[in-house]
């Protein structure tokens, strides 16, 4: 009600609430891709808030949710907007809480390498801050120009350089968050302590049900003296995923593991052509020809079009030419077979895969590991390909989601399914979630973020969206379902960094069993008036 | 009364449950000072359970946490009994539940490296088993003859070799788990997930108060190829501290980083006499004829009488002999005021600080780390005392708390006090917890388990216990409240490692703020007949 509206304008300002359509509209979805097929559909957006708001400080924040308590209201924590699940769509209306005015660096402690932060800072930002003192915090998500300190930890967020820093979960020593109720409190830093539960570990990756972070502590690095690149081709997947265990079981700590299933590599292959086209002497043709300057974002991380072996969107803008290809040469019809045969023909594929290192640290130690990673690649009979395929992706490490639109305008659609799993069952895991998709949809695959004890799955898949917006998403869920069906099947956890939102919430019973009763009488007791995020996480 | 006896006998059998005198005394206490200081007086046993059992499954675990819940009596989970802080005192009476009848390792996954194990069994036989796979879990606590796997995550633990391997609670993939209604969960393990908030981390650390964990799965890593010892004298702590925190903020891993203060090197130095008396050529004599044979325990690993560096008692049975010498010379009177003058004189001390690292892993890359960290050690003008004093420490370190027992009844009382905090604080934490507690007490300190971001700090001191029961008790207590309170000043947390359990447990508000109210509620919310391990952890 307006009287409502009145309340939060008297706690942020008059500027910093707004009622607009467009405001509403705009926070109404994040890049979960089932909202874009909704949206590029002409669909009607489903669930704006009723109001947004764009607080000033922890103290507002807390005020704000002390209202919606008193009032009743819903209250969505809102980052960059950057998420694939839908953790931030409103279903139940109330308030988008916009965080990223919470942007400031608080204090850097360069002795203790700890960082205080505001949780709406985007990560360039918290970089740059960071870089005046020679540190960074080794966090660089794909999406990282466009998502919040708040946004990692609340969906516990991975890097590219996760294999050697860890996952946010792994820097966060301490937070400010304001409780359901609207009380504001603060935990200490400290490396570790055997105080009780870790009660850090039950705010981060509670996607604002339990809490609203509005500051956190992360443990940062020095700025790296070296840096070392390093690209291999395996015969096999088997032998490329065995080369990355030993490697993590050695105890290496390479920054950057990534090793592409045959057809990723494929098109990884292919994509390089578009990477240097001064090299190959020639403009793009053909496929190239569709990839108009145009489309090719600003920026100097962003400038080079058809980019090679990037995280999210390359691989599906590739596929989307292939796509293209197919249905100027055979009709829709082909391209409707296209997912089926790709992924018959991909099946057994005889090709070899690409595995990408990248070592960074302490000089002289770098090296050593270099050395000790490479004896065990070549114990894979592995051939090296020089530092150039690694060199390139690290380039072109950001080429990212921007691409997605594009795909969902052209009668596509696409998203990415990153599962984990202990080493046993990363075979059962990959062979099942591929083969699962892969009657639906072109899949292809990568593996990244290793750990010493498994690895997580980085599957893209794109599929024809056909004429019916209706059928698109059932088809789109209907992927989703099988997948994870096959996910869980073979022993994998449904999410490692993405998080859950909406578009996994159904699975959360079959993630953690009855533990999920627990985790409900822990939400009921922590807010009994369910105002925070609800809706989400299967709560 | 009788029939529930009968009720628990028909769930475990009649001889794995006990109402004999022995055995409830046997179970009334661990190893917390305070109850040895009762214990030694004379005085009564204050808090038996009512009945003891050993459940041989989970299922029986789980039926007798069942049973617990229609009668309403407590549930104590007990382990080794080597926890020095009394969380396994059954200050409600009710049920001990030993569970080291489940001491089985139930698999050792070679591929992943985890190994899921039953949570009572002890340390060695869990080594023991991995060893036939080439594996180790890098899990050494001093106490690890008389500790088990769940008393570890119960409490939080760390191994000495933390620095590199890190705490139970970064080990642990996956646990099962009776609630406290009598539910038996089970989670899946991962190396990492984005699945909303950890659950597991709500289990480890939580002292028994909201689950009993039945088995665990945690990562185990190769029996490293190499070891390498090093020793180095600094000139001051400062220095000392300094180039620990340059070493490890440089990414480099030793698994063993041991600082220890003049007072406690001056003691290094002493005790080095007693641990090689051939190389010496002569036969202990003076003050190291207090110590006889009869009081040196059999097994290899506790042969020397006397022990250099080792972690919890070694310390103070040096310090003991000190007091021992004051009494013969001085008299009563000395001894009483040696505690103010030893504080006193060591406050500046000029001597030098010993530090002990040990670097383990690939071959290669622990040579090229030892090659960095020497030069940060030069960079401090540190001088290289060999691999001796490093070597030593390694041959005696599980050499420990068999001797404490001895130190009280001889009327003295010792205690350890490990905290944790930024490396910002480091300094502040040491010397505010160093003269609250030298104020009653000999106080000396080492700087183990170091992080990026900060250290752990252990205090280790000793004070006379004098005549009266009581007094000495007061003494204790007051001890520990003006080291708390130093503590939670300089920005510590109270524990890294030893837990809560009765002794810290009125200052866990003081530790963690508003969030006990959260606690308190997660409790109530999961344990509604607060039955499991009531009265502990300050709820």
């Amino acid at each position: 009600s307006e009287g409502v509206v009145d309340r939060i304008a008297a706690i942020v300002g008059r500027d910093h609430v707004s009622r607009s359509d467009l405001d509403r509209r705009a926070y109404a979805r994040d890049q979960w891709p089932l909202e874009l097929i909704r949206s590029v559909a002409g669909g009607e957006v489903r669930h704006p808030p009723d109001v947004v708001a764009w607080p000033g400080s922890a103290e507002e924040v807390a005020a704000l949710v002390r209202l919606a308590n008193q009032e009743g209201f819903a209250v969505v924590p809102f980052g960059g907007g950057s998420g694939v699940c839908g953790a931030v769509v409103p279903v139940h209306g109330g308030l988008s809480l916009d965080l990223k005015r919470l942007n400031r660096v608080l204090h850097v402690d360069s002795v203790s390498h700890l960082v205080t932060a505001q949780t709406g800072i985007l990560g360039p930002a918290l970089e740059e801050e960071l870089e005046r003192h020679g540190l960074t915090l080794g966090h660089f998500p794909s999406s990282i120009n466009s998502s919040t300190l708040g946004g990692w930890l609340a969906a516990r967020s991975a890097g590219q350089l996760s294999t050697r820093y860890g996952k946010i979960e792994d820097m966060v020593r301490a937070i400010d968050v304001v409780l359901p109720t609207g009380e504001l409190v603060s935990t200490q830093p400290a490396p570790r302590r055997a105080t009780g539960p870790d009660f850090v570990q039950l705010f981060v990756g509670s996607e604002g049900t339990l809490g609203v972070m509005t500051q956190a502590t992360l443990l940062c690095w020095p700025v790296p003296q070296k840096r070392l690149f390093l690209s291999w081709e395996l015969d096999s997947l088997e032998a490329g995923l065995r080369v990355i265990r030993r490697i993590l079981q050695a105890g290496l700590r390479p920054a950057v593991v990534r090793l592409y299933d045959e057809l990723d590599t494929l098109l990884a292959g292919r994509g390089g052509k578009h990477l240097k086209p001064q090299e190959h002497g020639s403009q793009p043709g053909g496929l190239e020809g569709e990839l108009t300057p145009g489309e090719a974002p600003a920026g100097p991380s962003r400038s080079a079009p058809g980019v090679a072996l990037d995280e999210l969107a390359g691989a599906p803008w590739r596929l989307a030419e292939l796509f293209q290809e197919a249905a100027r040469r055979g009709g829709r019809a082909l391209l409707r077979n296209a997912a089926g045969l790709v992924s018959r023909a991909t099946e057994h594929w005889p090709g070899p895969c690409l595995l990408i290192l990248v070592f960074e640290g302490e000089s002289g130690v770098s090296e050593a590991e270099v050395e000790a990673a490479e004896r065990l690649l070549r114990g894979e009979e592995g051939r090296s390909r020089g530092e150039g395929p690694a060199k390139r992706w690290w380039d072109e490490r950001y080429a990212v989601s921007f691409k997605q639109s594009g795909i969902f305008t052209k009668g596509l659609f696409c998203d990415t399914m990153e599962v984990s799993a202990p080493w046993s069952c990363i075979e059962k895991l990959y062979q099942g979630v591929r083969r699962a998709i892969g009657r639906h949809a072109v899949v292809l695959a990568h593996f990244s973020h290793a750990y010493p004890d498994g690895t997580s799955i980085y599957f893209t898949f794109l599929a024809d969206a056909g004429d019916d917006p209706e059928a698109a998403e059932e088809l789109y869920r209907k992927i989703w379902r099988e997948g994870l069906d096959a996910c869980v099947a073979a022993g994998g956890a449904i999410s490692h960094h993405h998080g859950i939102g909406l578009s996994k919430a159904d699975y959360m019973v079959r993630e953690h069993g009855a533990l999920m009763n627990t985790f409900r009488g822990v939400k009921a007791v922590m807010d009994p008036r369910n105002i925070l995020n609800p809706g989400k996480l299967g709560l």
